[in-house]
């Protein structure tokens, strides 16, 4: 077993997560979680591996990106998003479920995409789905974890935008594209990328004439400028006026008005606004769509969604109305892990318990003890028998643990316990203050460095 | 998209997990994690999907289990289990992780098994491993992994046994058996299940003679009786003076004698004992081994493990003594949903806020908020737009939601809440009571119901 005969490797595209990576990880799913079961959502988990056929025909030109294999005389697919599995559970166990059935779930899924810098073969989803209700406040209350969850992981500057499918397809019936609507809104979704003339540019070359492209384009644009929610509804309104003749398009004004006028029950007016460019790619939504975009340093859209209402219930043989969001969970880690300082930890472990010499572990671990009870993350040296304290604390440093704790002979005739810091946690490296506490007053004074309330 | 064309089936030995089992999974999972952190240890994550060639040669002959199968021209496989991935991790990232290495890892594994009552094919393991430390306190550390583990889980009437590999190679030699001591322990193991007659039969079956099978058996079962550490010890004195020749055996009761003198400060006395017939099936043990025992409802052992200070290293070419636990997550899980009330609960969703019509939308949903701003999962009605009452309340009731709010115009114009109790956990089924409460002093009078402190 000794001989290293076998290379460690993990795949191309696959990645370990070591703990200084698992602590960014927990923290942002924990995060979330909170917030999804603050709004009565609850958790869902479905095998990695499914039929292949319950698989097969729902991606579309993506569907080479599956891991099929043969696994005895079955074809099995590993898990490739999360809506698919939600469409088969709620197919499979209706008599189980109380509708609206309000479920999130965070699992990994599988794509056999070629690997890149930011693209992973293993990567963690979080969807958050109402399945069976059309109320429009089903559709306001996703858009209001959208703001909830990243108002809870420490972002400040960002809004959701918002707009409908239906008012998507009415703008391309009422600037006369026919058949040629869908065009004229996957063109329109590029907007930000390749501006107005890009825009126009992709529209020619999907064949719409240069007249219809202009009006489609200029109607979108109307919602540029948006101060307040006084703003979306006047728009709303203006669009009725002009969507009279197109029974899609006022359907598309009525919803999403409904949704407008609940949204500042729950979320601050600034944080969300009806953009008519706004498309998303994904074919199969119905309704209200939204892209949370935080503003600063270029992120980009961070959460996505929206109503799409003859999907996830197509194992069913029925109508289930769905509104979900999903939050780009890889990419918010990776920008958290990004900022500086607060939120992120390099360790869990808030105290180490240092061992003077073998006579006095009983002391340490009885300390230890006291700490954990205290509410405290305790690791308790174990090379202690040389009784070397110096690489014990070097263990600790090296470890990112901010506080050590030393409980020598002395210490304990005195009733004391030195309590040293380590790591300031942005502070200059190898900086050490070390100060004398009584042992009463230890646990106290530990959960006050750390920020901690008085009480676990 | 609306027919339902293909079946919504799971594959065979694959469980879906609806909100009503993952409230008891995530409990379990939570808490345990809680106990890991306390004591420094942290998490890991390992892909799914392996090189085949890293599983391949590992699990001796349930190596046919791997769900094995080609990807491109690579040979890959899914995770079998969290010992080969963690050796992988500390072969790979040896240079970024710190020594020694104290982590957790709970994640599914896959295992072709013939699907049976209690048998999956998915299941979830829970690891707890110390890497890189030969210190008797490691191996007592993970013992009371084990005890706070249960502990915290609610569980009261358990015990951890306690043996090392060593002293039951040392009983072997000293019975007379040479080369044919792992028969001895193979059958031992088996005493609780067999009885003295069985194992006898079994030494014989393994061509064990008569009176070594005798005096072998009649060593172990010196460990019978115990009382109290006093007896392990002496217990343990005993076998040093009789294995004085035997270097492995000198060896095995100094080893446990330096855990067992440590216990007493991390772990009630009662909450362990040394056990010279437990020898655990695995092969890869070089030390202490141990198994944690629920000792009401024939519920039998949980968690299990001990010390291996020859595997973890077979990817990084150098020694790395190892010691670990695991639980048996999905006993655990199988037990505490079997409980009768308490710990388990039907929905994590705690107040249900009614919704009386339309005009009162803001004002319920101004309640809901400031009902979630003090700690509470809250959900409210989304078919309010008919102002059935009656039909929120149901599916307040359907879903196990526990109280339920209800503000109509009579209690705005008072301010006041209507708090109706739907479901009292563990009370008569449809028992409604219903009592007017101050706005103000709602959350207060939702957080008493519920048994939460007073603040958040």
């Amino acid at each position: 077993m000794q001989e290293a005969s076998i290379k460690a490797q993990s795949l191309s595209g696959f990645r370990d997560f070591l703990p200084e990576k698992m602590v960014v990880r927990q923290y942002v799913i924990d995060t979330l979680r909170q917030v999804f079961e603050r709004h009565g959502f609850e958790p869902l988990e479905t095998p990695a591996l499914e039929y292949a056929e319950t698989l097969e025909g729902k991606y579309g030109e993506d569907e080479h990106l599956l891991y099929r294999f043969a696994h005895g005389d079955r074809n099995v697919g590993l898990r490739y998003d999360l809506t698919v599995p939600l469409a088969r559970v709620v197919g499979q166990h209706a008599a189980k479920l109380t509708f609206p059935f309000k479920r999130y779930q965070i699992q990994p899924v599988w794509r056999a995409e070629r690997p890149q810098k930011g693209r992973y073969r293993e990567f963690y989803q979080c969807d958050v789905d109402i399945v069976g209700s059309s109320s429009p406040l089903a559709d306001a209350e996703v858009i209001s974890i959208n703001y909830e969850g990243l108002r809870d992981l420490g972002f400040s500057n960002y809004y959701t935008q918002l707009n409908s499918r239906k008012l998507l397809t009415a703008i391309g019936l009422y600037a006369g594209a026919g058949e040629q609507a869908a065009g004229i809104f996957r063109a329109i979704d590029k907007l930000p990328k390749i501006g107005a003339a890009g825009v126009l540019e992709t529209m020619a070359k999907y064949g719409i004439a240069d007249d219809v492209a202009r009006r489609a384009l200029d109607l979108a644009l109307l919602s540029k400028g948006r101060r307040d929610q006084a703003d979306d509804l006047k728009l709303l309104a203006d669009l009725r006026q002009r969507f009279a003749a197109i029974p899609e398009g006022v359907a598309g004004v009525d919803e999403l008005s409904a949704v407008v006028r609940i949204l500042p029950h729950l979320l601050p007016d600034s944080a969300y606004a009806v953009d008519l460019t706004l498309a998303r790619g994904l074919n199969y939504y119905t309704g209200a769509v939204f892209e949370t975009v935080v503003v600063d340093g270029g992120v980009g859209s961070v959460t996505g969604g929206g109503r799409y209402d003859e999907l996830v219930g197509m194992f069913s043989g029925r109508n289930l109305p769905t509104v979900g969001t999903s939050f780009g969970l890889e990419r918010l880690i990776d920008i958290i892990e990004g900022r500086a300082g607060q939120q992120t930890r390099k360790t869990l472990s808030q105290v180490f318990v240092s061992v003077f010499n073998e006579a006095s572990l009983p002391a340490s671990l009885m300390l230890a003890g006291e700490l954990r009870a205290a509410g405290l993350n305790v690791e308790v040296a174990y090379d202690y028998q040389k009784g070397e304290l110096g690489k014990q604390l070097k263990y600790a440093a090296a470890r990112g643990i901010p506080l050590a704790l030393i409980l020598g002979p002395d210490e304990q005739a005195q009733d004391l316990v030195q309590l040293r810091t380590i790591a300031a946690e942005g502070g200059a490296k190898g900086e050490i203050a070390q100060q004398a506490v009584p042992r009463s007053e230890i646990a106290a004074a530990l959960r006050a460095r750390l920020n901690l309330r008085a009480d676990p």
